[in-house]
């Protein structure tokens, strides 16, 4: 994981779904290279732009207020074209091109496996920066986005809670996590959801209905069900219309949140880290390091080999499902 | 509209879809009321609650610390028994017994019309305080909780506008309105829509698609729609699918707002609007006002027949929809 | 107030203190103007930038995603030099030198009479559009970026709420407005203040002690004062040191809200007020008025000549002062 | 730290500075116990309640609706009284006659020491729960209401920021923090200040001016400084008067943020971290653990004896300090 050869000119893209925050780790990026006297390129479009040759040569004004706005000023974009040989053997071109002898790639799973890839093959020093609000990254304890993206899922489950507790009703609303029950779980203790199903869990459906019957018993006549967009038990509108044939006195509703959860202007905590990412991620490339993922973990700078950090999970955190059983009393 | 029989128990109740600000309402009806040395109940769950007789006797301290909550704390539901002759006449014995000779009642159309037949059945003053988030009743410049409810689907497509961005999407979003499209309309604008759908206005597909055409030869390359619940041409989802099929390079998404717009802390102006209505809403039946309306026009609290808040329209401004059209540019 | 020459090529800027929604102002004059076929040119720093030719050139893409920023991209500043002769000169030279014949002038009092000035002495067409947080404007019911100031003032406040119900305190809590006190006042009743303090109303302290006394007697033991910046009777520093010696058992706090009121995203109210007068500014100068400034009343776009912009008072709302006491029960 | 006599009956109090996230704290040490069939009493305003005998039941219903609300419900106090003997002995007598055999206390270093205090002169079981916002506590690695005032003091500062490009201005900043930098630094980071000024770090005058004229070279005209209320260097606006006479042509200006910070609806991160540590204190107590305090450490449930947690330091992070030079850039 290291290559002693000295960076000169780094490339920085962002790819795969937006995250909040990641427009602060390109800004960290760009100002911790050039204060260590490298150059820096943005490339636009994710690995198309590197394909294309989209790059912008970036200064420290570049990316001027730019640490409270969501989305990326890179743009993000899938590339199907970068799955082929081909596609990598053109990107290469352009990095040899334009003299780029190292790229930070910032984006989720998919992203990372493009940079491992791309370097075993061409030689080209990567390093990962964590971004995804769904915090589905195994080396990091969280990734960047997904403290914002709670924030938000929980802001607009407490405005639902406001209807539903007025009008005595049941509401399953679905958050973001396609593989992982992060921002259900955390949004639903929250928010106290009287039922979280994620993916991470076996859930059944008369485990809910048997809630819901305790829910009657103690008095309580609204409730929230969170659910992630991957639970695996059924969707969400199927769990909503099961749950009307067994009770059918209750006033049952859905809400899909969707993707008011990837935007937004970044929390405090995903600013900061972005910006000790995106300057791990540089530093960790004057070290020599590559093929490897920046992340913080116990409030430490760490790198994890980006095969780890693709093949191995984050947990989900055992005592916080017993919490979330307990407090929904 | 005058009945000086002098009132001296007042009853409020909210009844509807709960909007923002219907706390503030109930909170300023108690205490004009007791300043005023009238008694007040509030009355739980709407027209059910009048004829089940869920009263609560309120003074100054059972509306403390509520100002700045969403929903309604004396809840609300629909009412199919209060539409019977026998409902409403259960109702009236409620209020003979508890000596109640007005109600304050505070929702949209269809909690005014059960207000005026329930007023001219049994004699009971009424006065109706207009609390929706759709803003479409006659008589006020503003409802209770269209404000709060501009401002959160604002917020909402502020962010979806990040990740429209950030990946070039075009992105159909649908916001409350079945009957009328000031939401959609103001939110619209103020988040630089390229099209806002509305059911005041005829669209057509093909307009549509201009608009996206000429969007696209500007360089335009992230564009976000907005469309009203009650938009006649077609749902949000036929929407999109028929624009696919005309763009099919395009990435397209819908997200539905839904709940979250009918929830959240109440904005400023909402609060001081139901503040001055609950206030209006006491001192007219006092001056022996029934069966009107207490609204704000041009800054003024103005009553205006329940009739005419029923039946007339409150129009959509035209000049909005030309500035719509001339700033999505 | 008419002058029928054509007018070809506007000049816009802001001026005087910011305010959340001159960007969307801004945006919304050089689309209409570009819908138009007229020129327009940005003028940086206010009238210190038509002195010294800080212009730019602005096309529809110059004011994209500005919709959705506070301050001013146009940036702001007072200018002493514009208040000679000479500097007036100055500003008229490059004005021909640029071609501008008409000058839209985003900002409050000063802002107008200086282009009331320059528009008399050397006959260019001067419109002005409101932007001030502090509503203190003749011709409009609401100024750019009073709506979003009240929200910020009563977010703020509810946070201290928070603290002063806790800990059982009072806290003076001092808004901007130096010589209105409409943020005080509005802020003030949707926060459930015991008492408002502004320029418009004579208040004593014993008046507030009396208030103190009384909320003691009902069993409040917790107390938000709203003070206006301008307030004459003592500073809140004064108001509060007067309050302890008059009751040394009270814990009473001073929080000096400050320029937080005058950024942040600004309010969908804001956007759409903004996009309208900047609309109403360029329609008006088309139609050949001159030296008036443009505003919304009873949500019709009007046009009142500078002089009454300037010389008039926009009136606090009596039945406002009476329910704020009502409700403080 | 353990003591095996069963636990039967626990009193919960919150004590020293209000954060958001004391109720989330509260409800979840209410309904583990009551989920583990123990009995909870709340105490009314921290140790003065405990001497004065305010003490309320608390059943599974006592604490709904409040996970989402600043503040503290069973409100809070310092107590001169309880740093005494015989108001310890007071309390003491209060805990007998409920059978109250153990204490969750929800605070800071003060309301830990009063805790240890009497758990060794009376045998009575206490466990702390660390809740302010300053995060000064060593043994967790964020406290109750430290996320939540990072972004109430980053948005703000957001808002300031848009004035001060506008009117290219510098401010000084203070956020709270009267031992400990945490706030400064984090919000300082989040927000691209140009320099933080931190109790653990040594400044000077001469450094700070420096900063100032980098940044005037690289064209940066407008600055903000975060300053924590504890810094030593100088007041805030002795700060800003000394820079002012060395750049007289600047334009400097101040804003105390004040008691915002400690209020507003928890953050996501809080109201989970709250659950979790009530949880883990009422856990501790029924494993026989007294005299430590709840933490999460490695997002781990720790313990840590009181001792340590008062007299050790939560050291600051080496690497956010460089990373806040290095991005000021």
């Amino acid at each position: 994981m290291t290559n002693n050869s000295r960076v000169k000119k780094i490339g920085v893209l962002t790819s795969g779904g937006d995250a909040p925050g990641m427009n602060a780790a390109i800004r960290s990026v760009v100002r911790t290279a050039i204060y260590h006297d490298l150059e820096v390129v943005g490339i636009r479009g994710g690995y198309n732009g590197l394909i294309e040759g989209h790059f912008t040569k970036m200064g420290p004004r570049s990316v001027s207020n730019i640490i409270n706005l969501g989305g990326t000023i890179l743009k993000s974009a899938r590339s199907s074209e970068f799955r082929t040989k081909e596609g990598r053997a053109k990107a290469f071109e352009h990095c040899q091109a334009q003299g780029i002898d190292a790229l930070v790639c910032i984006g989720g799973d998919g992203t990372f496996t493009g940079a491992q890839i791309f370097s075993e093959e061409h030689g080209v020093k990567v390093i990962g920066v964590p971004g995804t609000i769904d915090n589905d990254i195994f080396g990091t304890d969280n990734t960047i986005g997904y403290d914002t993206a709670l924030n938000t899922a929980m802001e607009a489950i407490d405005k639902i809670r406001d209807t539903a507790t007025s009008h005595s009703r049941i509401f399953f609303i679905e958050v973001m996590g396609r593989d992982a029950g992060f921002i259900a779980l955390n949004s639903g203790i929250a928010t106290g959801a009287i039922d979280i199903l994620i993916p991470e869990h076996n859930d059944s459906m008369e485990e809910l209905f048997t809630t819901f019957r305790k829910a009657q018993k103690r008095g309580k006549n609204s409730s929230i069900v969170v659910v992630a967009e991957g639970e695996t038990l059924a969707s969400t509108y199927e769990l909503a219309k099961k749950t009307k044939v067994e009770f059918p006195e209750a006033d049952i509703r859905v809400t899909i949140l969707g993707h008011i959860q990837r935007g937004g202007a970044p929390s405090c905590a995903d600013r900061v880290l972005a910006s000790r990412l995106g300057f791990g991620a540089v530093t960790g490339l004057m070290k020599g390091l590559t093929n490897v993922m920046a992340g913080i973990r116990s409030n430490q700078l760490v790198y994890t080999p980006i095969e780890d950090a693709i093949s191995k999970n984050n947990e989900i955190n055992q005592d916080l499902l017993q919490i979330s059983e307990i407090l929904a009393l």
